[in-house]
């Protein structure tokens, strides 16, 4: 089990994406990286190699005569100047699946072990070069599909959520500093602190608590996709909207990077967001493993999208228009982003819209955007496409500050959300100070389980198994 | 077009498997190498580093305020010490699709071009890095997939074809010069050289083509598999054992590389060489596009599997035995390896099984290896495989000499060969000298073909569009 692994032996893995193409890259990290890689090499002496430079040699099998397996250019990161602090050794070989394996198991002959998933950046963890939020965030921006999820993955693994936490430890090592103070002199009656003080203090914090809480609706929605809702009556035209809007993100992405099957089907990025389109017969199952369970909480607690199509058939008669709207607004719910669009453009006149949109301004609340599209024809989708970004976008504010994107993290800051909760009425009811000073230890340990100091073996373990081998 | 290709522009690409993984390599390779990716790198300047140094830094975009698209590692490599023979940068990135693909879009607006498939080799064929018979093997080294094929590759990249080559050329320059300097003095009526002695060298060179394109049956036959048929009536088992031994091999790619639909259904790898088990009922169509024709050629060449193994029902009559082999045995090609598996051991007493055997060894041919198996229970399936794996083995002698695998160049060695066999024709006829030199030219001409030396561009571009783009 990952529970017994060592961080003495030196671990091997291929780090690029599994599969055949021009190079590849086998990782190797731990003390005796040197030793063990030198036995398969041929080439400048790696004892003497200074650190961050690259050398052309051959890999050779020891134990077949020095048979060649292949020409590489190998990379030493001497320690501590490495990813994982450790001595490191990249070596870039021709990207054949047989040359990658083959690789891979001369250099488990030549004393490595393989690398469990995750296992060079849970060294990376173990070894202080980065706090687990980050190391977290490091899956998280592999994984990340948009520029939203991407800039969020990138502002924690560099370190702006580990920040905020510590920002949030200081003031609460000095919220509990002020009640153990007093508790040190308590024979005395002193009190070194105003309880009002105390409680506008605790608030502060709570207040910090409760908008990362807050965020990880949004930091799901930009990680899993934002949840879409295209209503409307049967034959509306929804679902040749969807195929289209679908396929062609589909098309994009096939363009760049040859056949995408494991492309999620029902979710688009577009301007940079990824959206969830959400089968509005019931929420689809999702196929995500992980977080799964952050979306099932999220969906749950929306229990809405977050944006709703309302795709109407532009040759419904104006008289049909009242009695729809009045099954399909209250679907909306409040704070939703409601987008009406009017379909089949190609078979109405321009009377015949003009008088469909004055009905549908009259019902529909106001400033609710209406496009005038042709799904079949392809006719304004961009307009269509323009209006889910603008409804999408994150207001300027929240985009400057740490978002949540991890269950975790969100179930780790609720905890720590109830303890300062119970803190505040504690000394509300002007209980005992070592009562509310529990409560705070409680909080602050909530929030360490965050950054990694007081997580225990078998949580990093769930945690670094979701990580693709070789990172 | 490709043919309008510059080699003046700086190119870019991701060179590792396409996907998502803990890293990507993106390489940039061209005179202006330093200058684009420079307007898009944070870190120690491009200009003052040392050639095959790695450096840590970051990837901005200059367009958006300098935000930051990823932290990475970049290695430069000084033209004309890279593998194009140009400046060569690769970017080591987290291996996100979307970081990749941001990160060649970025790259391109900062003055890159997106590199065509192979045109990284086919720029350090252009710079004399190889020759076009190494730059060919480039590609076969990528997707070799046995120990066979991949030492072939190896090989062939390393330049032993070439030399093999150049021994050919060299000959033939021998032999042209002593035939046309007997031309210069023909009005002399001197002979230089005795018409038999150059009989002689021409038939030695006349061996030497006949061996290349003869190794073309063995080489395809690594490259592409080895066919074998599974023979035999209904119900004998041939599906049981055949979805055995593709399942054996299947399981085994998944565990290291994940879920890989993308391997070829019919092929299995066994003791490092690949088989290709062929449909009794006719060939099946192959589904690769590379070397379709090549295999098309070899097979109906062969017309036959070079092993063919006869699964026996355990449980037939031994009177049943001789109509059966009656049918069977002609089915073999000379020169193909028989073996007999007697499947059903599980069914059968060791009394029925000895009176089988004795049938089977007075009609079989002497020497034929005999397996008893159960393929349903997965008795003694590694004693099948082992017989496989010997009847594959190529001979010590072939083992060490060049072996052809590529469709283009067995096609010039034999237009080379018909050339030398017009010239011997030619000389045993006694007709004149320059007709003859005329035909060792054309051989001449015909190896240059392989090499590269007379290569026109839409041969070029034919070779290099099967290459993947990054390489």
């Amino acid at each position: 089990m990952i529970d017994t692994l060592s961080n003495e032996d030196t671990i091997c893995a291929i780090s690029t994406p599994a599969g055949m193409g021009g190079i590849a890259v086998i990782r190797v990290s731990g003390a005796d990286a040197i030793t063990t890689v030198s036995r398969c090499w041929h080439g400048a002496a790696l004892s003497d190699m200074k650190s961050h430079t690259a050398h052309l040699g051959q890999i050779i099998d020891p134990a077949a005569d020095g048979s060649l397996l292949d020409e590489v250019v190998l990379t030493l990161f001497r320690a501590p100047h490495s990813f994982t602090g450790e001595d490191v050794i990249e070596i870039s070989c021709h990207g054949s699946r047989w040359i990658q394996q083959e690789l891979v198991n001369l250099l488990i002959r030549c004393g490595c072990r393989a690398a469990t998933g995750g296992e060079f950046t849970r060294r990376a963890f173990s070894n202080g070069r980065l706090d687990l939020s980050q190391a977290e965030a490091v899956a998280d921006v592999i994984a990340s599909s948009s520029r939203a999820s991407h800039r969020i993955a990138m502002s924690q693994m560099r370190g702006d959520f580990s920040r905020e936490l510590s920002g949030l430890r200081e003031q609460l090592l000095h919220f509990v500093s002020l009640m153990e103070l007093e508790l040190d002199f308590s024979e005395e009656e002193v009190e070194f602190a105003d309880r009002s003080h105390l409680i506008t203090l605790a608030e502060q914090i709570q207040g910090v608590v409760t908008r990362l809480t807050e965020s990880f609706a949004v930091g799901n929605a930009i990680k899993n996709g934002l949840p879409v809702a295209i209503v409307g009556e049967t034959n509306a035209g929804k679902s040749t909207l969807l195929n289209y809007l679908l396929h062609d993100d589909r098309a994009l992405v096939s363009d760049i990077h040859g056949t995408t099957r494991d492309v999620i089907e029902d979710t688009i990025t577009l301007g940079g967001t990824l959206f969830r389109f959400i089968d509005t017969a019931g929420i689809r199952d999702t196929t995500d493993r992980i977080e799964a369970m952050g979306i099932e909480r999220t969906f749950s607690k929306m229990s809405e999208a977050q944006i709703v199509l309302w795709v109407i058939d532009g040759t419904t008669p104006v008289a049909a228009i009242e009695p729809l709207a009045a099954r399909i607004l209250p679907t909306v719910a409040p704070g939703s982003h409601l987008i009406a669009v009017i379909n089949k453009a190609d078979l109405i006149t321009d009377t015949q819209h003009a008088t469909l949109r004055q009905a549908l301004t009259a019902l529909l609340p106001d400033g609710t955007p209406t496009v005038n599209i042709s799904a079949r024809e392809h006719t304004n989708l961009n307009a269509l496409q323009a209006e889910l970004i603008h409804a999408a976008a994150i207001p300027e504010a929240d985009a400057n500050q740490v978002i949540v994107t991890n269950a975790r993290h969100y179930q780790s800051l609720t905890h720590a959300g109830e303890a300062i909760a119970r803190a505040i009425h504690g000394l509300r009811q002007g209980i005992s100070g070592d009562f509310v000073s529990q409560d705070i230890r409680e909080c602050m340990h909530y929030l360490g389980e965050i950054t990694g100091e007081i997580t225990p073996t078998h949580i990093l373990t769930t945690i670094f198994q979701h990580f693709c081998i070789g990172k």
